[in-house]
């Protein structure tokens, strides 16, 4: 069994509403030194197989199918045998 | 100026309802070995102070006040100077 942690980002071209609308109530809040904020995905999940080279496969495919928006994020991800 | 990285995972005994509908569209894709799927956020932000003491107290009260919700949620963060 595979323990994978999939981090996933906006390409940095990509605007990040989400992360500039917490921005601006960190100002609100007086946490006046934060800037360029953006806001991800930490995905973590298990992979039932013994054999790494299907378990990388398997985790690419849901990353590409499900977790991640092909046309706006890319993604990294590791795999920790347990 | 620091670099900072927050992660953001809701507590174990906290249900993800938003992994457990992502996991079952992957059933449907033929993707049958991955399981309990749990989705945080990961976060990227610059801190605007060369004092690592004040950064670290503003990183701290920003995951917080802002990023996370203190109820459901654990954060960790990371800083690097830059």
């Amino acid at each position: 069994m595979f323990k994978a942690t999939v981090i996933i980002k906006r390409r940095p071209t990509i605007l990040d509403p989400q992360g500039k609308a917490v921005e601006q109530g960190a100002k609100l809040l007086g946490i006046d030194n934060v800037s360029q904020t953006r806001i991800g995905k930490y995905i973590e999940f298990y992979v039932n197989t013994d054999d790494k080279i299907s378990a990388d496969n398997e985790v690419k495919i849901y990353c590409e199918k499900l977790l991640s928006n092909p046309i706006m994020e890319d993604f990294e991800y590791s795999l920790e045998k347990i």
